[in-house]
């Protein structure tokens, strides 16, 4: 008889974006004269700049004609993308091999598949509050979780505590949900941390591109020493607004290497290689000319266009709860607003009470981790009308 | 310290198509004037059909504006694409539901990411030869795999033994790489086989397009009770030319269900979802538009009219093959060819004599298992020149 993985028993039935949904909807249903204002899924809205979408075009043209003809790419993405990829490192200041880039469909599915190279038996760290997938992933797997608290206290950085050990470790910087951003001296006590333990560092760079503040790291291979302990994710979702377009990339550093139980060296490049050309076969090569031009210099200024227009959105709201007297993290160097639940609410009692009075949709703390739970978060990727109209409506619902 | 996932120690370090583009190219670097033919690897090579491309740049147009932009689609693919699919299985006479399509970025990332459903505890059975990634992702998991002999005796098509038992079978028809092509009483064997071992049935259907015979399932959902044991792989890649475009789907009926040893009735059908929109975004907009497409009528008889072309090629291999009296198998209801190399010799040393002799390249059957170590596979993916001056050469060579 065929034993499915009984794993999945353990995964909660109902994915945070679903209850929200399913709350709107019937809210919606019960109130359809009502406009409801969507600040709740971290979803682009604005266009994709124009150097991009002619890429795109030229993609697809391609595809039309025997010359030009594109069948079977390279699994870990052509050398047009990882060579612009390198360029985009090193303008940051961050050196970087072509050969330790893997083009993907986006960093959900890399930060999901990648726990196929670790063995079942290894503790995993994870901050609380966190993105679900990283939690999800691992529970599949039947891994050993442990959570290090992100609060207040720490303004949701938590620091590694030498007395706990761990194996593997998840870091989001910007965070989601939080906002909050590692500074590189910070992160380096997580390489030395690291490093001290033999652990891994499973770095969530997809929102890099909002960062304004010069002096905090956008890639955690600006840290001396992270090529021998992390690998990093990015996204294209958010820097170029590819959210439906699907496309990231992931990074693991040559050096990066762990020695088996039997005295093998197994390199996690090399591996990782193995698993991509195994089980995926590149993505679309329509989609990699898109992203290549992402990388160009004119592809990223219309997309720092996009990505300023949202950082006016964070100020709105941020200058709202500023007013208000309400305590929140984030908003300067990412999309998302962290904020305390006024009158120390419960972040569900909270979604309802929005909705229902202000009709304004955000995403429950609670949906992150018990850290969460007195916590909201806000998007910064609406439109400004709404945006503005959200803040308005929260204001007035706030000075009652 | 991080353990890591030790199967992959137990993987074949060198991928049977890096083996041949590493002999092709010593060769091309050693005669630089010879003009080298290849007819191994199974990529198209025809442009996409004039609607899928109109399509795709629809596709494209959508990005560039905000009323039609699309960020996050649903992971399981959108409405229009899935609906297509439903009504192509339906001009075929096999009856799905949408809520039972997941649409995906290729059948490779499917047959490969299923494994996630499975425990590690089950005996996979698996044909010889065989598509090697069956193999291989099933390694990455440490599962026990058997083999069962696709020969000359039984045409390439092994038939269940009632005293061999198995927890998940793994079947491709027609078949890469011997292009055989199981009747639907010999599917019906095969369903019948899983039903009573408690087994699932996992189909790859990627070349169903190419079958030709009315007779002949193009799925094995044409077979009664195969949705109570079996998950369907099926591919744009060859059916409209989207090697390099990636779009693929995959099929889990809702009655397909295992018990777990805590009484628990588990759907795979949910747990493919709850694994896809964990581990994965979705298949880019623009992608999906172009696949829709493909599955409309126009589309659909233009990609015909490419597999037309691609199975006179097959014809003109056979016809050669024939004339020399070579036994071979497929090329009829599927663009691959696969014969007995002349003189009973090794499919390797047979590579290289056709590569150094008559600059053809093909692939050994040896890299598809045991029972192809005397058998070679052409594909009818070539150019008409190309395929026609390519067997003129061999036919030359196998005369001398």
């Amino acid at each position: 008889m065929a034993k499915l993985n009984e794993n999945y028993l353990n995964l909660k039935e109902s994915y945070l974006f679903s209850e929200i949904a399913h709350r709107v909807e019937k809210y919606s249903t019960a109130n359809p004269d009502k406009k409801v204002i969507r600040l709740g899924i971290g979803d682009v809205t604005l266009p994709i700049g124009s150097t991009m979408i002619h890429a795109l075009h030229e993609g697809v043209d391609a595809m039309a004609s025997s010359d030009s003809f594109k069948g079977y790419g390279p699994e870990r993405g052509y050398d047009f993308v990882r060579n612009a990829i390198v360029e985009y490192y090193g303008r940051n200041g961050v050196s970087v091999e072509a050969d330790e880039i893997f083009v993907s469909d986006g960093a959900k599915s890399d930060t999901g598949n990648i726990t196929d190279l670790f063995d079942k038996d290894n503790i995993v760290m994870v901050p609380d509050p966190v993105y679900p997938v990283y939690v999800d992933t691992n529970t599949m797997d039947g891994r050993n979780i442990i959570y290090i608290d992100a609060n207040v206290e720490n303004n949701f950085l938590p620091m590694p505590d030498k007395n706990v050990h761990a194996d593997i470790i998840y870091l989001c910087s910007p965070n989601n949900p939080t906002g909050a951003t590692y500074s590189k001296e910070q992160l380096k006590e997580w390489v030395d941390y690291a490093l001290l333990n033999d652990a891994i560092i499973l770095f969530d760079s997809a929102y890099e591109a909002f960062i304004t503040d010069e002096s905090l790291p956008r890639s955690i291979f600006a840290i001396e020493g992270a090529k021998k302990c992390a690998i990093e994710f990015c996204s294209l979702s958010k820097t170029a607004g590819f959210t439906g377009t699907r496309c990231g990339y992931t990074v693991v550093p040559k050096e990066l290497t762990i020695t088996a139980s039997n005295g093998t060296v197994m390199s996690l490049n090399a591996m990782w290689n193995r698993r991509q050309s195994t089980k995926f076969n590149g993505v679309s090569y329509i989609v990699q000319k898109g992203a290549a031009a992402a990388f160009s210099k004119e592809g990223m200024a219309q997309s720092r266009e996009n990505i300023k227009f949202y950082q006016e959105n964070a100020k709105i709201i941020a200058d709202t709860l500023a007013k208000k007297n309400i305590r929140f993290f984030g908003g300067i160097n990412s999309p998302y607003i962290w904020f305390e639940c006024p009158n120390g609410m419960d972040s569900w009692a909270f979604f309802d009470y929005l909705l229902e009075n202000a009709q304004v949709v955000g995403t429950p703390g609670a949906g992150f981790g018990k850290n969460g739970q007195k916590f909201f978060r806000l998007t910064s990727f609406g439109n400004r009308e709404n945006t503005i109209e959200a803040m308005e409506r929260i204001e007035k619902l706030l000075s009652k």
